[in-house]
């Protein structure tokens, strides 16, 4: 197979970059990945998919890899789409389904656009891969660095998780808790990539994380036989994953793959703990400023600037979406909302969904006839280091039987 | 689809049971399900396969459900084979592979036990459904009770793990934590079973959690080509699972669906913390001792006895076998081995695998040309709650940059 790539483009103003070669950014904004994408057409038929393994390397003709690029890989399955019929009952909504991306190698949807980054860091010869990450982005790096056999480096804010942190130890890479927050760390890596220290894998400073992610937007065309859900919500950190998704429906438009003109409407949900997306949305601005003092449960969203904010606010405009700040004091409840109605345990970044959901059906923003799709991005278990409290204790020799009589 | 089962028999003395109404055990100890597998020969092919979902349902003929037994389902996938090339190469061995049930709905192996069980539980009208368990099963229970729209109650060990016990709050389970190991609270959970209050469904404790994990081995010899692999490692706690992937090679076996009649070497690991079924092998009983003072870190494994230990021990033996003891201490050095060289996460159970396997290449039991195969049980992120040492910080004003040259 041919790789389908013609050439990297800036998002900032459009300058053509030789795709055959490693690239970073360009005025410290994200590249695009430009496809022959009527060669592509030509090539490949929908049909041709349904015969090869149900992983996020089934579209490699709209990803990087040719023939001549070996993934670094370890099964990344295409997550399933789990209906909740419970929870859209309660809400009076059509269709409500949760694509569980915490079925992924690393419990978590970093490990799309790390297998990617990293297969594309090591074609074009790099050794020593560095990050700033809030956590599963880290801990993701860190597993597919060693299986890659390559170093990895990555600085974290001082609360990261428990979980990403040992992910790290145990993949033997060079994890550091630093005082700052992700923005912060990502300058000093950034730093040392010009320094040449390392090659600088952060979100959005080179351009494959990006083409990994798109495999969301990809596999979810498909799992709805190509006639996309009416709303997708989607918890927005950076936006990676976001901007990723509206790129595939654009490409998949292009390619005349779509079975109706309509798009999905993209709703961003931040926590209110740090919403520079919702701000800048509400104040009609292209682009966020930074929030200040950013604090939420939920570590992924704990992005108080993002590279790619211009362009998840474009996909929110052009798809007729919006972006929705929930309240961070009731992520816990939405959370337990989700999972006692639909035994789908999401992780908080998502609970940011529900609450968005809940708002936009009580506004009419979303109505009854309609599809929506929340993407789970991590596996809660991943968030629960101290919540311990509450559980009651059970003397197994003096067990009160009638207080379990109904 | 009809369903294919005949009858229920017991594992202890033979004893056939109706398989149309709800059985729990007999003698104290396990029943089989046993099939019509001419019949099911008659109606399947493997060719079939090929075209249905890659969910652990497609081998319905094979399970208790039929067209009228609806699944209580969150889309369990198949679960990847992921092979581990460096540690192949370091150890000396042909393949070995990581079976990933991390994976699941619930990230571990318990959700296809759990699925099938509380499917079977609803379709016979039970409505509240308790157990015993030391974490996975119990979150996997509450998780999919919820689902189900059906009660839960869970009696786990104080030491439980607070992924699990999230996971049940989050549900909506009542969850309490114990005076004592899995089987002291398992026999509370009997008695409340026996005096009406609820349905036990801890495990060998109904028939149809044992079918669900039977997948776990029909998945295997698919993947594998019907041609089996020479040996494969399983962390053994209460070793449903272990009994289980026997049973389904047999039934494949019978059907003539196995293109050799070689079987693999079932391999039956445990910690050292509690190692009651490698002292019953050593010893060559046919039943295991309690183990009295049981710890491990590994939670799945600290079942001081299960009710299918002779079970367990029967498989080993037919199968040529054994069961090996890996040291407690040394399970997070085994868990980093396999992290660090081939970027498996692996859980604490699973690392007893390893050590395992380290013994066994070591002795010349597991020889140069031989295919491995690992079961990861769980996702090892659930397990780090208390492994927040160690990791540097950094004041990110004043990095030693002259520390990251190499």
């Amino acid at each position: 197979m041919a790789r389908y790539v013609k050439y990297l483009e800036s998002a900032d103003d459009g300058t053509r970059f030789d795709a055959d070669q490693m690239q970073t950014w360009h005025n410290r904004r994200p590249l695009w990945v430009r496809y022959d994408l009527e060669a592509v057409k030509s090539q490949l038929n929908k049909e041709d998919l349904k015969n090869r393994p149900e992983v996020m390397w089934r579209y490699r003709e709209l990803l990087p890899v040719g023939d001549d690029i070996q993934p670094v890989s370890m099964v990344e399955q295409m997550s399933p789409i789990v209906d909740c019929p419970t929870l859209a009952k309660e809400l009076g909504v059509k269709r409500i389904s949760v694509k569980d991306e915490s079925r992924g190698p690393t419990n978590s949807f970093k490990c799309r656009g790390l297998a990617m980054a990293t297969t594309m860091a090591r074609h074009f010869g790099a050794k020593k891969l560095a990050m700033a990450s809030n956590g599963n982005a880290g801990g993701a790096l860190a597993l597919y660095a060693a299986r890659a056999g390559m170093e990895s480096i990555i600085f974290m804010p001082q609360d990261a998780m428990i979980a990403n942190l040992v992910e790290c130890k145990m993949s033997g890479a060079q994890i550091y808790r630093a005082n700052g927050l992700i923005d912060e760390c990502g300058k000093a890596i950034r730093k040392g990539h010009d320094d040449g220290l390392w090659f600088d894998i952060s979100t959005m400073k080179e351009p494959y994380r990006l083409e990994g992610k798109k495999t969301m937007g990809l596999e979810l065309a498909e799992q709805y036989d190509w006639d996309l859900p009416d709303v997708i919500l989607y918890p927005t950190g950076g936006g990676t994953a976001l901007i990723a998704m509206w790129k595939a429906f654009q490409e998949l438009a292009e390619m005349g793959w779509l079975t109706t003109p309509r798009m999905p409407r993209m709703i961003a949900c931040q926590s209110d703990g740090c919403q520079p997306i919702v701000e800048a949305y509400k104040a009609g601005e292209d682009y966020s400023q930074r929030a200040e003092n950013a604090h939420t449960w939920a570590s992924g969203l704990r992005v108080p600037h993002s590279l790619g904010d211009f362009m998840v606010l474009d996909a929110l405009k052009a798809s007729g979406g919006q972006a929705v700040g929930a309240s961070e004091v009731r992520l816990e409840a939405w959370q337990q909302r989700i999972t006692s109605s639909d035994g789908i345990f999401i992780c908080p970044e998502s609970a940011t969904c529900v609450g968005a959901l809940e708002q936009l059906v009580e506004s009419g923003d979303i109505g009854a006839d309609e599809r929506v799709v929340i993407y789970n991005t991590a596996a809660a278990q991943k968030y629960v280091e101290s919540n311990n409290s509450e559980v009651p204790e059970l003397k197994l020799e003096k067990i009160d039987w009638a207080s379990f009589s109904s």
